[in-house]
C-alpha cells in the first residue's frame, strides 16, 4: 500500500513520487493551503495540499480540508525541499506535495489527543491510543530491543530456549497460585507457574546442559506499584557449574545488553558483597550504591549509656544500634525530622533518635542527656558528624534496625540529591539459608527450598541451621534486585534434609515434590541458575519508574485490565462445564 | 568443572589432559580394564581405567568398577589414540585414560534404560530420563532451531516481538476457554487466551506496524493425537497491507527456515488454490499434494441413472457425486473394500459404491446394474479407470461427499505407497465467509468473526452472505494446515455488520468485543496477519507424527501431566481464597 515510511523521507528523495500511509497527527489550513503531519512508526513528515492547475488538484485540497486527528490516510505525492525547514523532526528538510489523498479510515473524535497524557485510568482504557504516543512507543521498543539483545547473546552461546508448561501442578498451600479448573477432571485444578523453577532443574537432569526461556510467570497477590499478576522472567539454568560459572556468564551478558540497548558501560567486574556486609553497611539486601551514605554500628559506644533503648539493643547478641549521618542534614526542620521518623516507622522503627549539629556547632538531640561529654564526643566522632550534619539512630533487633535505617538512607539520598547519576550493579552473596518465622515458629527458606547450602554435610547443616549460609546470589542494580539465583541441591538426601528442616515431612515432600526427588535420584548433575526480571530491567533502561510503561497491556494495581474488562463474571452454564461454582460470600 | 565436552574430544587433543563431566552411558569391565562411555549433550567418548604404575591408579580402577548406568561422573584423564577406532561415534578415533574419577551423583537403578523406548506412559512419567535419549534430544533441538530461525528472520525485518496477556477476558459462551478465578474480585474470572487475535489487532491500531510473538495459546477441549491443551503459535500481524504482502513475506520466511533448519528447499512460489478448487480436486481444505490422486466429478454422467442415490445428489444444486480412481486398487479384497467403506463412514458416508476392474478387464461393481452399457462405459472412461483399478464413488451433500472422499484419498495414498517423499506446500485461499450451522440455524464464521469479506460493500455482503468469500488464507504443507490467517476487518461498520450476520446483536457485540469496536473507530489501519502452529511444524521437521515429541513436557490425551501429577485436587481453604467451590456432581 505504500512505497516509503513517513519518518524516513529525506532529501535523497526530492523530486520522486512516494506513497505513504499513516495517521493525521495534525492537520491545519493556512489560507487555502492544507498541511498534514502524517505519522507512522518511523516518524512524521509534512504533507502539503495546495491549490494548483494539475488535474484532480481541487479534489486533493477538498479532501485535505476534511481531515481530522488520527484519520488513517494513504497519500501519494512528490517530495520537495521545504521553504522553512523544521529542525525538530528528522524529515524537516522536505515535504510531500499531495497528488492524491485517500481517507482509508476516518477516526471518531478522540477521548484524548495522542500528544496529551491524561490520567492512567484513561490511558489504560484506551491503551491503543496511549501506545501511539512516541514516548510509549520508545519505551515498548526499548523492552523489545532488550529481549532481542538477550536472545542474541544466549543463542550465540548454546543456551537452549525451551518452553515449559503454563498449565501445571498446584502447590499445596500455594497461597499465590492461580488455579485453573480442569474440564476433563471434575474437582481437579491446574495451577499457573510462579516460575519454571522445577522444570528447569528437570531439564538439567534431562541433559540439556544450558537452558533459557523468556518465561511468563504468575503470582496472585495484591499488586504493588512494581508488581503485576503476570510478569516476565529471563529464566536460565546451567548444568555442571559452580557459582562463578553462572555469575561470570550472566554478568558478561548484562554488560553486553546494557551497552547494546542503551549504550551504557557497566562496571567490569561487578562488585561483590556478602548479605551480611550489605545489611551492615546499607541496611538492605539490594543496596543502592549510587548513594554514598553508609550505616555505622555504634553498639560499642552506647552499651553503657543511660538510654535503655540503646543499651538493651547493644547488649543483645541479636540486637543492633546503627547510625546514619546525613551531611548537610541539619537543615531539616523539626517537622521534617518527624517525617523521617514516620518513614522509619513504616519499616518497623518504634522511634528515631537523632543528633543535629547546626552550622555553628550547636547540638540539638533528645538523646544528648543520656551521655556524658566524653561519651557523646566519642559517639559524634565515631559517626564522623560535623557542623551542619544530622545523625539518625536506630536500635532494636538486627534485621529490623537494618531495614528501617536502610529505608532512611534511601530517603535521605533522594531528599538531599545524593543519588549519583550512574549505573551501579553488584552481586549480593552468602545469604542466610533459613529465616526463622516467629509466627509459624519454624524455618522458612530465604531463597527457595531448592537452593543448596554452602556446606555439603547434612549433619553439619542440621546442627547449624540457624547460621547456615546458602549458595544463593542476587544481581542488584541501583537498588533493584534485577536477578536472583543459586546453585541448587542436586543430591536427593540433601533435598530431603532441607525439606525436613523447613518442616515439610517425607509424606508431604513426596506429595509436593516427589517428581523432583525422583529426578535427583536418577543421575542429577550439579546445576544452578538465575532468573532476571525483564519488566524491571526494561523499566530501568527506559528510564521509567513504572513497569506498566514497558508492558503492552498491563493490569491495574486492582488486578484489572481496563481495556478488555477482565476479570468478569461468568455464566452458570459455563462454570458448570468446568465443575466449579462461585462460593457464597461469608 | 570441565575443560571440554565429551562429544567434542578429537585427535587434535591427543596427549592433552582434559576434565569431562557427564553420565555413564555404559560401563564394563574387560579383564581388569574398565571402559566407560561418558555422555554429555555433545556426544559420547570412551574412558579407560586401567591398572598401572601411576599414583592413585588403583583408586581409579576401583572407582570405575563401581560405576552404574547414568551415574554422574567427573573424570580427568589424558587423550590418546584408540587401538580399535569406533567409526559409529564422532570421537571414535580417541579415548581418555582416566587419572581421576569423581562420582558426583550416584544414580539409583533406573525404571528403564536410556537406550530403550518403553510405553508412552512410562516415558512421560520419567520425562527427564526419556529426554536424555539422543533421538529425543535431536527432536527437541530441531524445535529450538526452528524458533531461532524464525526469530532471526523476523527480527531482521523489523517485526516487533510484543508480549500479550495470558490472564485476559473470558468470551461469553467461550466453550473452550480455560477460566481462572480472581482472588481480588470474588465471583469473577480471567480466561486464558485461545490466541492473541484481538490484542494483535489492537497493536496495529496502536501503530506498531509489524508484530510477532511466539505465543502460548490455550484451548480446553478433548485432546486428539495432535492437540494439546496449551500450544505454541508464531503469531504475526502487519498494518497497511493486502493479501500478497502477508503471503509473500511469510512464504519467504518459511523457505528460509526450512532451508536453515533441515536443509529443504520449498517451492518458490508456493502453488495457490482456492478453497473451492481444493474441495473439488482433493476433498479437503488442506490437501496433501504429495498424493497425485484426485477426485473427479461425475454428476453429469449419473444424473439419469437408475441409482437414486447418485441421481438425487446429481440433480441437487448443493449435491455432489464424486469418484476416486485408485490405480492398481483392484487388488483390494472384498474385506478391504469394506474397510474403506467403514473409513468413509467415519467421515459421514452412508455407503460406498465402487467399480473394480481386474487385470483381465472383468468388472465387479454393485452399481453396474443401474447403467446401460454405453452410460457405464462413459463413466469408466470419464474417471480414466483401466484394468487393475478400483474406483470409489460418493454421493450426497457437497461438503460431506468431499470430506469422506478426501479421507479415502489419503487412506489410498498411504495404503498403496502413493505418498511422494517430498515437501509440498501450497496456499488455500478464497474461503467461504460463513458456514450455515444446521443445528443452530444460523451462520458461523469459517475463520473467525474478524476476517474481512472480499466485498467492501456492506449491503452486498448482507445480500450474498451465503456465497460470500472471505479474505482468509491458509498455508498447507503435506496435508497439514500449518498456518492460517486473513486480512481483518478494519472498519467498525463492517465489523458490526458481520457480527449481526453471525447472530450477535449490538448489545452482545458491545459486551464481548466493545473494546475492539472502539479501537476500530479511532483510526484503525487496514491490517492482516497469520498464525503458524509451531508444534506441528517442528514435528514435521523432526519427522515425527506426534507433537508430543517436540514439546518438552507435554500432557497426555487425557489432559494430564504424568510427571508432576497435574491436574490435582485442591484443599477447600485454598479454593475459598479464590471464591470458588467444586460443584457437586449431577
Amino acid at each position: 500500500m505504500r512505497t516509503h515510511y513517513c519518518g524516513l523521507i529525506d532529501e535523497a528523495l526530492i523530486g520522486q513520487t512516494v506513497t505513504l500511509c499513516g495517521w493525521a497527527d495534525v492537520a491545519r489550513n493556512l489560507g487555502g493551503v492544507c498541511f498534514i503531519d502524517l505519522r507512522d512508526h518511523e516518524g512524521i513528515v509534512q504533507i502539503v495540499a495546495e491549490p494548483g492547475e494539475a488535474e484532480g488538484n481541487a479534489d486533493v485540497v477538498a479532501i485535505a480540508e476534511t481531515i481530522g486527528y488520527e484519520d488513517c490516510l494513504r497519500i501519494t505525492g512528490t517530495v520537495r525541499r521545504r521553504h522553512n525547514p523544521n529542525t525538530k523532526i528528522a524529515t524537516g528538510q522536505v515535504e510531500v506535495v499531495a497528488t492524491a489523498i485517500e481517507v482509508v479510515n476516518k477516526a471518531a473524535p478522540l477521548p484524548f489527543h495522542a500528544h496529551e497524557n491524561p490520567g492512567e485510568e484513561t490511558r489504560l482504557r484506551y491503551r491503543y491510543l496511549d501506545l501511539r504516543r512516541p514516548e510509549m512507543q520508545r519505551m515498548q521498543r526499548t523492552r523489545i530491543r532488550l529481549v532481542q539483545a538477550l536472545r542474541r547473546w544466549l543463542d550465540a552461546r548454546g543456551f537452549q530456549d525451551i518452553e515449559t508448561p503454563i498449565l501445571t501442578k498446584a502447590t499445596p498451600e500455594g497461597a499465590r497460585d492461580f488455579l485453573v479448573p480442569a474440564r476433563m477432571h471434575a474437582g481437579e485444578f491446574y495451577a499457573l507457574p510462579q516460575s519454571p523453577q522445577l522444570f528447569k532443574q528437570i531439564l538439567m537432569v534431562a541433559g540439556f546442559d544450558r537452558y533459557y526461556q523468556i518465561a511468563r510467570c504468575f503470582r496472585d497477590e495484591a499488586l504493588r506499584a512494581d508488581r503485576q499478576l503476570e510478569f516476565t522472567q529471563l529464566d536460565m539454568e546451567f548444568a555442571w557449574v559452580r557459582e562463578p560459572d553462572v555469575q561470570d556468564a550472566v554478568e558478561g551478558m548484562m554488560r553486553t545488553v546494557f551497552k547494546e540497548v542503551i549504550g551504557v558501560d557497566l562496571a567490569a567486574p561487578f562488585p561483590r558483597m556478602t548479605w551480611a556486609e550489605a545489611m551492615r553497611r546499607y541496611g538492605s539486601d539490594k543496596p543502592d550504591l549510587r548513594i554514598a551514605l553508609e550505616l555505622v554500628d555504634v553498639a560499642d559506644l552506647v552499651r553503657d549509656s543511660g538510654f535503655a533503648v540503646f543499651a538493651d539493643a547493644a547488649n543483645d547478641a541479636e540486637g543492633r544500634v546503627a547510625a546514619l549521618r546525613i551531611p548537610g542534614g541539619a537543615t531539616l526542620s523539626r517537622k521534617q525530622i518527624d517525617e523521617y521518623a514516620a518513614h522509619a516507622a513504616k519499616f518497623g522503627a518504634r522511634g528515631l533518635a537523632y543528633i543535629k549539629i547546626d552550622a555553628a556547632g550547636e547540638v540539638s538531640s533528645p538523646i544528648r542527656k543520656f551521655f556524658d561529654d566524653a561519651a557523646f564526643a566519642a559517639l559524634v566522632a565515631h559517626v564522623g558528624a560535623g557542623n551542619g550534619d544530622v545523625v539518625f539512630f536506630g536500635a532494636g533487633g538486627y534485621n529490623r534496625v537494618s531495614d528501617f535505617m536502610g529505608a532512611l538512607r534511601l530517603k535521605a539520598g533522594k531528599d538531599f540529591g545524593l543519588v549519583e547519576d550512574a549505573w551501579k550493579p553488584l552481586w549480593v552473596t552468602d545469604f542466610p539459608m533459613f529465616e526463622f518465622d516467629d509466627e509459624a515458629q519454624r524455618y522458612v527458606a530465604l531463597h527457595h527450598p531448592f537452593t543448596a547450602p554452602a556446606v555439603d554435610d547434612i549433619d553439619d547443616l542440621r546442627a547449624n541451621a540457624k547460621t547456615a549460609v546458602s549458595r544463593g546470589y542476587d544481581m542488584v542494580l541501583n537498588g533493584n534486585e534485577i536477578g536472583g539465583g543459586s546453585i541448587r541441591i542436586h543430591r536427593p538426601e540433601m533435598q530431603s534434609a532441607v525439606f525436613e528442616l523447613l518442616g515439610i515431612d517425607a509424606e508431604e515432600a513426596q506429595a509436593k515434590f516427589g517428581f523432583l526427588l525422583d529426578a535427583l535420584k536418577y543421575g542429577a548433575p550439579p546445576h544452578g541458575g538465575i532468573a532476571f526480571g525483564i519488566d524491571r530491567i526494561a523499566a530501568l533502561m527506559a528510564g521509567t519508574e513504572s513497569i506498566r510503561d514497558v508492558i503492552a497491556f498491563p493490569k491495574t494495581t486492582g488486578a484489572q485490565c481496563l481495556m478488555t474488562g477482565a476479570p468478569s463474571p461468568i455464566a452458570e452454564a459455563q462454570l458448570a462445564e468446568v465443575h466449579v461454582a462461585v462460593r457464597p460470600k461469608g
